[in-house]
C-alpha cells in the first residue's frame, strides 16, 4: 500500500510545489497588526484547499487570528491530530533577502520564502500525505484531525483557547507536529524536549524629553548608559546568566542524554558555516549542542533609542528599550524566571531612571518519556520516508502548543521535523529543501498509515 | 543715538517676528540628506533678505551646504563679524511636538519651532540690530560682516576650509557669535569657555545575518549584549569615565573659576523640572554647573540593533550599532581622545565580535582671557541691552567654528547668548523668547555701536 502511495507523491511533485507556492505568497505575519488580514486570507485559503481534498474544513474566528479546523470524513475508531502553524515570522530586514520573501523561488533544489520550512512547508508536507493517503487508498485507518493556527510566531493563546475549551471533542490517540529539525541533510529526528521561553520588553527612562547633550550633559542619566548596563549585568562575558537564583530549577542531563549528545556533536564547523560568526562563543563547561538543547539563554532581540537617523544628533535620549527573550530549560518555571529578572533588573537600575519592565509572554520547556510507544511508530515511519535511521534530540527552540496537548490532552506528541536547521527560520533568505518536503510527506503518509 | 536705535526696534517687533517666522519655516536639517534642498533654499532667502537691508550680499556654495556672506557698504576702519548658523537639527520624535516643528507657532511670549533658540532666532536678533542702526544712524561706526553657515549641527567643514581659505580677507577686530545661553531670564551672560566633542559610531557584529535564538542561542555571540557591555565598561555608574587615561590632561578650575561657579551653581531644582529627571546625577565630587561647564562626558546619543518593531521576534541580532558622543574640555585633545576610545573599545571587544569605531567628528575645548578689553565691550552691550549686568559663564556645549576664528584670524571670540537652558535646543519643543530675541537685538546694536 506505501508504494502506491509514494508513487501517488512523486508523480505529483510538481503540482505540490505550485500549490505551496501558493500557500506561501500570504504574508501571514501574525505579530504586526498590519498584517491582519494577510493572516486571515492565508486562513481562509488553507481551509478552501482542505476541502476541495474533501475534508470536513472550518476556518474558526478566535479573538486574534483564524484556527484551520479540518477532519477526515468517515467514521474510524483511532483518531490522529497533525498540528501546524500558517503564521510567519516578519521578514525584515528586506533588503538582505536574494529574493522576495513572498515571492516563492525555486531554486538549488530549495523553495525559498518566508514561512518556506517553518511552518508552512512542513505544514503542507502533511496536508500532501492525506491527499496521497486519500487518492491512492480511498480511505485512511484512522481519523486524522488538522489544527492549523494563526498566532505561533507572536505568542498568541487563541488555539490554547480553543484546546481547552473543545477538550472533550478533541480526544486522539497522539498528536503530530512537525515544526522542529532534522539532525542533518541525511538523518531525521524525533524531538523529545523543548526549550521553554521568557519574552520581555524592557523599558528605560530618565528625562522626559530628549535633550541637548551639552546644555545638560553631565548632569542628567542617560537611559541608553542604564540600559547598556542591566543588559550587560544579567550576562556575563563567557556567557553565564548573573541573575540570582536563575540556575536553582535547572535539571541535571541523564547519563543516557550526555551520551546522546556527545555522539550527535560536533557541529561547531556547520555552525560558523550557517552563522558567519567567526569564533564559536557560550557558557563554559558544556559542548555546543549542550549549549543550545539543554542550557537556558538570556537574549536581547532588539534594542532602540534616541536618534537612530543619518549624521548625528548631540542629545541624551529620553528613553531606551531592549526586547529580551530568555530561553528556559527542564524543570525552569517560566513564571518564576519572569519574576526573577524583573526584580533583579528593578534591584540593580539606578535611582535617577525609571524602569518598566512588560512580560510579553511565557511558555514553558518540555522533555518527553522516549520510552513512549508512540516514538516507536515515528521512528518506524521516519525510517521509512527516509530510509534513514532517525536519532533522538532535543531542540532550543519552543514550541508552547506543544505543552497545551500534553497538559490538556494528556497524549504524547511525536515531533517529527522535516527541516534543516540551515534553513534559516527567523532569519532571511529562509527555505525548505524540496527533497525534505517530498520524503516528509512519505513520512508522515507512512506514520499515518501505521496508527 | 542708541534710543533712537531702541525705538526703532520696539516699534518693528511685529514685522521682525513674522520675518523670522519665514525663517524658521525653512526645514534646513543639515545632518539629513533628504533635506539638503530645504537647507540650500533656506540660504537663499536669507541672502535675499540681507540684500533688501542693503548688505552687499552672497549665497557661497561650497562641497555641502552654503555660506551666506553678507558685508554692509561703505567704508570704516574697524571690522566686526558676525557669525551664525541657518542650519538646525533633526525634529525628530514628530509626535513628542505640540506644534509643528516648522509651523512657528507664538504662545506665551515665545515662538516654538525647530531652530528658534538654536540658532536662526538668535542670528536674526543681530541681523535685525544691523538693520535698526542702519534705519536710524544712517550708517556704521564699523564694517559688520555677516558669515551664517549651514552645517553647524552636522559637524561639517566648509565654512573652516572657507576662513582659511579666505584668511587675508577676513581680517577683523572682533568675532560675536550668539549660539550660547542667558544664565538665566534676566540675567545675560558672556561665555568664555566652551567643551569640544568627540562623535563616535560604534558597530558591533557576530553573525553574518540574524539567526533565530531558539535554534542558535547559547552558541553564538549577541551583539546587543556585546555592545551594551562596551558601554558600560566605557562609563561607570557613578558617571565617572573608565577608559584609561582618559583624565591625563583635564586642567584643573583656577580658584576664581570655583568661586564664580559656587556662585552660580544651585541650579538642581530647575534643572528637574527642565527635563524631568526624577532625580540629579553626575560624576561624584563636582556641583552640577562644573559637571555641565567643565567636565568630560560620554553619552550614548542613539542606539539600535535587531527587532525593534511590534511584537516579538525571537532573534539574534547580526549586529547592534550605536552612535556616542563625548564631550571633552580644556586641556583635553580631541583626536587623541578619539584614539583612547578606539583602543580601548578594540581592547575589550570579545574574539568572537568584530568591532568597527568610525569618527564622525571631533572639535577642540576653548577657554577664552577674560581680561580681554572685548568682553569689555560686550558686558557693557549687554547690559545696555537687558538692563541687567551680565555674567560670565563657561558653556557645556560645542562650538567648533570659535576654534577656527580663534587659532586662524587670532581674535577673541565674544560669545553673547540670547538663549535660555529651557529654551529646548536640540530637543522637542524648541522656543525662543520673544522677550530676550528684542533685548539680544538691542544689546548687538550697543555693541556694534560701541566699536
Amino acid at each position: 500500500m506505501m508504494q502506491h502511495c509514494f508513487d501517488y507523491i512523486d508523480r505529483n511533485q510538481g503540482r505540490f510545489l505550485q500549490e505551496l507556492q501558493q500557500f506561501l505568497r500570504f504574508p501571514s505575519v501574525s505579530g504586526d497588526a498590519g498584517y491582519k488580514e494577510d493572516v486571515n486570507q492565508c486562513a481562509l485559503w488553507l481551509t478552501d484547499h482542505l476541502k476541495k481534498l474533501g475534508l470536513d474544513a472550518h476556518c474558526i474566528s478566535t479573538r486574534r487570528h483564524p484556527i484551520v479546523r479540518a477532519a477526515t470524513r468517515g467514521s474510524a475508531s483511532k483518531r490522529v491530530i497533525l498540528y501546524g502553524h500558517y503564521d510567519v515570522q516578519p521578514a525584515d530586514p528586506l533588503d538582505q533577502w536574494q529574493t522576495n520573501p513572498f515571492k516563492p523561488d525555486l531554486r538549488d533544489g530549495f523553495i525559498y520564502a518566508r514561512g518556506a520550512t517553518d511552518d508552512k512547508g512542513q505544514l503542507f508536507a502533511h496536508i500532501k500525505a492525506v491527499e496521497s493517503l486519500l487518492q491512492t487508498a480511498g480511505r485512511l485507518p484512522c481519523e486524522v484531525l488538522f489544527l492549523l493556527e494563526g498566532e505561533e510566531e507572536s505568542g498568541g493563546s487563541s488555539l490554547e483557547e480553543y484546546i481547552k475549551a473543545e477538550k472533550a471533542n478533541l480526544a486522539a490517540d497522539a498528536v503530530i507536529l512537525s515544526d522542529t529539525d532534522m539532525y542533518d541533510e541525511n538523518t531525521p529526528a524525533l524531538t523529545y524536549g523543548l526549550r521553554g521561553t521568557v519574552a520581555l520588553e524592557v523599558k528605560v527612562k530618565t528625562a522626559a524629553f530628549p535633550v541637548h547633550s551639552g546644555s545638560y550633559g553631565g548632569a542628567i542619566g542617560n537611559p541608553v548608559t542604564v540600559l547598556s548596563r542591566l543588559i550587560s549585568s544579567c550576562v556575563g562575558p563567557d556567557g553565564r546568566i548573573l541573575i540570582p537564583g536563575f540556575y536553582e530549577d535547572v535539571r541535571p542531563l541523564a547519563d543516557w542524554e550526555k551520551e546522546n549528545i556527545r555522539r550527535l556533536d560536533g557541529r561547531d564547523r556547520n555552525l560558523m558555516a550557517e552563522t558567519g560568526v567567526r569564533k564559536i562563543f557560550g557558557e563554559p563547561g558544556f559542548s555546543t549542542l549542550e549549549r543550545i538543547w539543554t542550557r537556558p539563554t538570556f537574549e536581547p532581540n532588539g534594542i532602540s533609542g534616541g536618534y537612530e537617523g543619518e549624521g548625528m544628533k548631540t542629545i541624551i535620549p529620553a528613553f531606551a528599550v531592549a526586547k529580551i527573550s530568555l530561553r528556559v530549560v527542564p524543570d525552569q518555571n517560566p513564571q518564576k524566571i519572569a519574576g526573577l529578572v524583573s526584580q533583579y533588573l528593578k534591584s540593580i537600575c539606578p535611582e535617577y531612571a525609571s524602569l518598566e519592565v512588560t512580560v510579553l509572554s511565557t511558555s514553558w520547556p518540555i522533555l518527553f518519556d522516549v520510552d513512549n510507544p508512540m516514538f516507536q511508530a515515528g521512528r518506524k515511519a521516519l525510517q521509512c520516508g527516509f530510509g534513514a535511521e532517525p536519532v533522538y534530540m532535543r531542540c532550543g527552540g519552543s514550541i508552547p502548543v506543544v505543552n497545551t496537548f500534553w497538559q490538556v490532552l494528556e497524549k504524547p506528541v511525536i515531533l517529527m521535523g522535516f527541516g534543516l536547521n540551515s534553513d534559516g527560520a527567523h532569519s532571511t533568505n529562509e527555505r525548505f529543501k524540496i527533497n525534505n518536503f517530498i520524503r516528509g510527506a512519505k513520512a508522515s503518509a507512512a506514520l499515518i498509515a501505521s496508527l
